[in-house]
């Protein structure tokens, strides 16, 4: 086996260092070409998509131009979207046209989906019809929906073939994809009869029609849905690919689980992301382009501090009169803080895969109330203890145990509730949960706090 | 298409209502097996492990054998581990050495791993030779290897056979796996040599010998490498199948990417999750299964939560003669906290999917550092303008302006820098990061806003 590489104990991680960055925007400075293709010969696509990244931005096309034809444009599905629009405007239009011809539909229309009407259309007109045909069914389908996402090139072929007739024609036709792992069965109007996968084909006798060995009970997918709908689908039902058909139930393309392991992956990691009010951001984005978006999400956060801050100034005489209070009360809003945001992360991935449903709903509010009323009572005892050591009062121990049960129980209440209303009233749970929960949590805690102070320790 | 099943812009939800589960509950106490039967036809495999984890304990059984052989125990494969080990081990032996005949071996062991080894063996021993090597192949790696990942029964052929010998052995041959999409080539020491996409077999002439077609430029895994390691390398490669090698570099499986939609998919759902503190949780755990792990984590929390009181503790008559800086010190902290979860959410997840790396590193750290300088002037005067209308004092301002910058740099430097240094000494950075950086925004926040009040406001 020549340049294979083994997935070891130890994970490799990229190949791109800061040296060879700069050893190719200098090579390129220098129009060293034979010595920038020397130094990027070894690179496998995505490595070669993240040197891209890291060049400086008039060196990317220079590297382009200068590995010409031995440049493979899959590359280019690969690098961050805002990069990949910067070349696919600098590159001439036949450059990209035989691009396009040599990629898969769903890469090629990612290619040229950031592009002006006009150069698409001089780019398609460059194409083969086939080609042409399948990459503007994808360009006829919205971002992130089945429709982009599917290969609209796909082996079909009538009921009434034999096996040896499909085999036959798969062994000379010249336009069908580089790979396939199943042929589909249509009717004269490309509705979806049943499919095969190849392996089968392989073993099954040659004289049998294929309508004797499809498959017909498959999951089908709208051109139209959601891609994270079908995310969730195929790992629900641990597809391997799914036929597409449009809104007339006619086989437009197939989804393979290759493309839908992005979208899982990216899924999740807006989840975390969207808790921690970062959004969709990636790691090349610029300062100008974060700060915006993480100043508002700061911005709605000072309202809450301010109004947490509101309620402190209702007691301001009693921390007056006893300034122990004020040592003491972060404690309370922070405990409460954590642990609402321990109920609600459970919550928003929950109800982000599903997993919570009417028939486990009880179930899981009940625990949760649970656990809340356990580790409330268990850190109202510590707490006590700690306050009582600290100041010498056994009453502001009773009041920050108080107090300590309250918030420990309003946390876990608003961190299952909130996410719950907030996906009934069909908005993103992940989004505003952490907000409103602290919130919560911050008010309840200074107000329980300082409230039982002012009642009891007159 | 029969009992076809459309995705479209409404993801359906889990088929398994409450209703259902109450229902199979009562046909099954009434020993109607016709009504169970019928209730749970129409159920794909995912829905009845959805059906068998919601059904009470002593009814789970009763399901499974009331549907005798219509059973498809590839459903205890989906359902969560405490269930499945209790269904394996109430089954007798000889119902789940006919279930492991008929599952894939990734999923037989999976089934069988948590049985004592003498029940392990009798269930091996019934097993036909081939699978039971295969199986045992399986059970020979730890849990989350790639070995025991991978699914141990292949199609291996030696170089010197003809594409035509290839497939009549595959339409011939009993024991091959139900489907697969490639072949693979090996020397007589299983040694692999190279492999071969079936679609590409099946265009292939049938005379040409596979070692001219096989591919051999392929990611290899060792058989012990992590199941994070191999998935991260299937997103970032896009790769379909993967072969697996023992230590000896003899070919012992296939890792497919259908397997490895899962590992992705809970290593990003439980990053969001041990960044709140909820590890590794399942929505079926019981409240006595998740109370004590997040004690735990609460319980860390605490100190750092008394730190920070000690913190201000320090500077009580300070307080005691301004009560407004009790009032305005958890906005300082608070506006921190959340700035350096921004930071620290960004890094962690990055550091994750391997995206920061020795080549962009500097420039993320010159970004976070700008973004907090940035958004720290920025809430510096909004904080000032706040303070000076509400309390009335101009030096005030100043003292929360200050704190307010000080914090939120603060903030960006613990958030990129604390997930780094928990990577670099090997610890898993979502973990422990939150930890450590609320203790730092909480600690600087009240330290900066109390000592600039004690030394500017006397």
């Amino acid at each position: 086996m020549s340049e294979t590489e083994e997935i070891g104990a130890h994970e490799r991680r990229t190949a791109v260092t800061q040296e060879l960055v700069r050893e190719v925007g200098d090579a390129l400075e220098a129009h060293e070409a034979t010595q920038v293709r020397a130094l990027v010969a070894d690179l496998e696509t995505p490595d070669l998509a993240d040197l891209i990244e890291l060049l400086e931005p008039e060196h990317r096309i220079g590297l382009i131009q200068t590995l010409g034809p031995d440049f493979d444009f899959e590359v280019l599905t690969e690098v961050d979207e805002k990069v990949r629009d910067q070349l696919s405007e600098a590159l001439p239009n036949d450059v990209l046209a035989k691009a396009v011809t040599d990629l898969d539909s769903d890469d090629a229309a990612y290619l040229i989906e950031g592009l002006e009407a006009d150069d698409q259309k001089e780019i398609l007109d460059q194409l083969p019809q086939g080609e042409r045909a399948a990459l503007q069914r994808n360009l006829l389908y919205p971002e992130e929906t089945a429709g982009r996402l599917m290969q609209a090139d796909f082996v079909a072929v009538p009921p009434f073939w034999t096996v040896g007739h499909v085999i036959d024609f798969a062994r000379d036709a010249e336009d069908l994809p580089e790979t396939f792992s199943e042929i589909f069965v249509v009717d004269p109007g490309f509705h979806l009869l049943g499919s095969i996968d190849i392996s089968r084909l392989l073993r099954a006798k040659r004289d049998l029609t294929v309508d004797k060995i499809m498959d017909t009970d498959r999951h089908i997918v709208l051109a139209t849905a959601d891609q994270e709908a079908v995310a969730r689908q195929f790992e629900r039902y641990g597809l391997m690919a799914a036929p597409v058909v449009d809104k007339n139930d006619r086989l437009v393309g197939v989804v393979t689980v290759d493309d839908v392991v992005e979208v899982i992956e990216q899924e999740a990691d807006e989840d975390a992301k969207l808790l921690a009010g970062v959004g969709d951001e990636r790691l090349s984005d610029s300062v100008r382009q974060i700060a915006p978006p993480r100043f508002s999400w700061l911005f709605v956060n000072l309202f809450t501090a301010i109004l947490a801050s509101a309620v402190i100034a209702l007691f301001d005489t009693t921390i007056e009169s006893m300034v122990a209070l004020a040592v003491l009360m972060p404690i309370v809003a922070s405990m409460g803080g954590n642990a609402g945001t321990q109920t609600m992360t459970v919550a928003v991935r929950a109800l982000a895969t599903k997993e919570l449903n009417p028939a486990n709903i009880v179930r899981v509010v009940v625990r949760e109330t649970a656990v809340g009323l356990l580790n409330g009572m268990a850190f109202a005892l510590i707490m006590a203890l700690i306050a009582v050591a600290w100041f010498g009062t056994e009453q502001l121990g009773l009041v920050i145990a108080a107090a300590m049960l309250v918030n420990m129980l309003a946390a876990a209440l608003a961190g299952i509730f909130i996410p719950l209303a907030l996906d009934r009233m069909g908005f993103d749970p992940a989004v505003a949960s952490t907000v409103f929960v602290t919130t919560v949590t911050d008010v309840v805690g200074f107000f329980s706090f300082l409230g039982l102070a002012t009642l009891w320790l007159k």
